[in-house]
């Protein structure tokens, strides 16, 4: 057994822990946002945490009605610039909690007097030591390269955080009941590795996404890219019909990305558009008559949980994709499990 | 003649119609940010408009110290969420000021109370009308589908923007020297068509860059999907090491954005680590001895400038190699000028 698949299957428990061992900390951080009457938050991350943050930003967004913008750390560790983050709750987010990138603006961040939160998976890291807070995933050690577990779990407490500072009660169930639908994700299994099957000599893809699943299009692209070696290229619906839309031709795959909620028209005149095209198109999806001959049929879910349930439907089908193609998912070539850029 | 080619050639003039057409509007701006004591800005727009707009994060954000971050329309337009833009400076950037879903999230800001800026092409659109202030990019009509002195105006504006924000002298005559370095820029003609040569039968390619030229690399990356129908991937220097790099194989080409400032020990460390991958690198840069075969180089600049140096020698480069694979790079398959997304 490989390390990726036993952690994926780790997931809907991982997500259970993170949810009861932080719900006490995600109180008191609240506390502070509300006292300090926080208007703007930043979140620093790379790779898959960038991608978490990508779904908080919506659920934040949505939900909460606070603006979430994206650190870009060379704007300090690089330009030495003024970025004012005084009055902004700042999150860093790591696995490893040694990016330190995303550690320089965490600190920046604290000496200018700002809220500073971390997540990691190791609250001996430095930039859970760093931070005026430490949220702990509670993944256990993940030992494949590529991300997995600790990617749900980043999700599920930015979900942790929304819901303790709106009191959403309607989010609160829906949080409860996610790790059972994730255990019926698993069973898709076979279904999934079907898909697989069909994709396993395509070198290139466009994985799309809108609203909600828009930071699962990325990490999806991103499982396919490490552990796939695939030209996956991963776009939000929109951006799609900007430009990128003209390199589709009858060779090109499509991955959709079609959640049953109010994207749903989106995704509907995406297939429109692309039949002209006769691009080949894979659909993810808790809809059994959407349009699309090829599909994986997900639990049905809530649009704030469905993220959980097609990211993981996503890394089932980068796992078998990769074992089909001779590679080891647990161990891309040129990469290592800790990435430290400045 | 092209459009596309008569109006790369038109940047130097109308970036400095832009700059000198919108000085007094933004020092009205500007005096509002001041006054309200703005600590926040939100930028929406697609495609072109979007790489505008991160161009413009790294720049406010160093030179200026204000966080900026990008809006995710379905968040009003899909999910009808409680995003609070009340306190907040919201740009919406669209060439035609014909976006729906730029102009609802300008509409939603506005009606908040917050204040809300304009950038177009077209000071009747409806964009324009909608914000409490409009910036025309002066830019004349541009009819090649593909974006290009349109962007740098939008760029242009920005950077007016920030540099009457901060007062900044030396941003100031760098800006005035700007056209002139277009103008020079557009001379590189054979040496870029050279490149063009080498790529005329290359299907996909990484474009890569850190800090300013980051945005470029999407930019650029969106030319060469546009007109070329390349798989063109754009990543900034850090993302690609958390993953994508794992792609690399000895038939990769890779774009490097290498300018001279102080992100170049991030490019000549990527070079390094290229090496062993044996993919083919071709550099954009202003450094004769960059270690690099195969190389653009361009005129001197400073770092917060290259972003329009490197951007119109990607224009130069995506026009040329359209037309050698007998591309019309003025009307891409499947797009339109005038894109209406919600």
């Amino acid at each position: 057994m490989t390390f990726m698949d036993q952690e994926m299957h780790e997931e809907p428990q991982r997500i259970r822990q993170t949810l009861s061992g932080n719900a006490e900390i995600v109180r008191v951080i609240v506390g502070k946002v509300r006292n300090r009457r926080i208007r703007n938050i930043v979140v620093a991350g790379r790779g898959s945490s960038d991608h978490a943050a990508t779904y908080f930003k919506y659920l934040c967004e949505i939900v909460a009605g606070i603006p979430v913008g994206f650190a870009a750390p060379s704007v300090l560790t690089v330009y030495q610039g003024r970025l004012d983050l005084s009055d902004t709750l700042t999150f860093g987010v790591s696995q490893s909690g040694k990016a330190e990138d995303v550690l320089a603006v965490l600190r920046h961040a604290r000496r200018q007097g700002g809220l500073t939160v971390s997540i990691t998976n190791d609250p001996l890291s430095p930039l859970a030591l760093e931070a005026d807070h430490h949220l702990n995933l509670f993944a256990g050690e993940e030992k494949s390269i590529a991300a997995t577990k600790s990617f749900v779990c980043q999700m599920a407490l930015f979900a942790l955080f929304v819901q303790t500072l709106t009191d959403d009660q309607a989010l609160k169930s829906q949080l409860d009941r996610l790790p059972e639908q994730m255990a019926s994700t698993l069973e898709k299994k076979d279904s999934i590795s079907q898909i697989a099957e069909i994709m396993t000599h395509s070198q290139a893809c466009y994985v799309i996404g809108r609203g909600y699943v828009n930071a699962i299009a990325h990490e999806l692209a991103l499982k396919l890219q490490e552990t796939c070696y695939m030209e996956a290229m991963p776009f939000s619906t929109s951006d799609f019909h900007h430009g990128p839309f003209a390199m589709l031709d009858q060779d090109s795959l499509v991955l959709l990305l079609a959640p049953n909620d109010p994207s749903m028209p989106d995704s509907l005149e995406l297939l429109r558009k692309l039949l002209p095209t006769r691009a080949k198109v894979i659909a993810f999806t808790d809809t059994p008559d959407l349009p699309v001959d090829t599909k994986i049929l997900l639990p049905e879910t809530s649009p704030a949980m469905s993220p959980f349930l097609f990211v993981l439907a996503g890394q089932m089908l980068a796992f078998d994709l990769s074992l089909r193609r001779g590679l080891d998912p647990d161990r891309p070539r040129g990469l290592s499990k800790v990435t430290i850029t400045r």
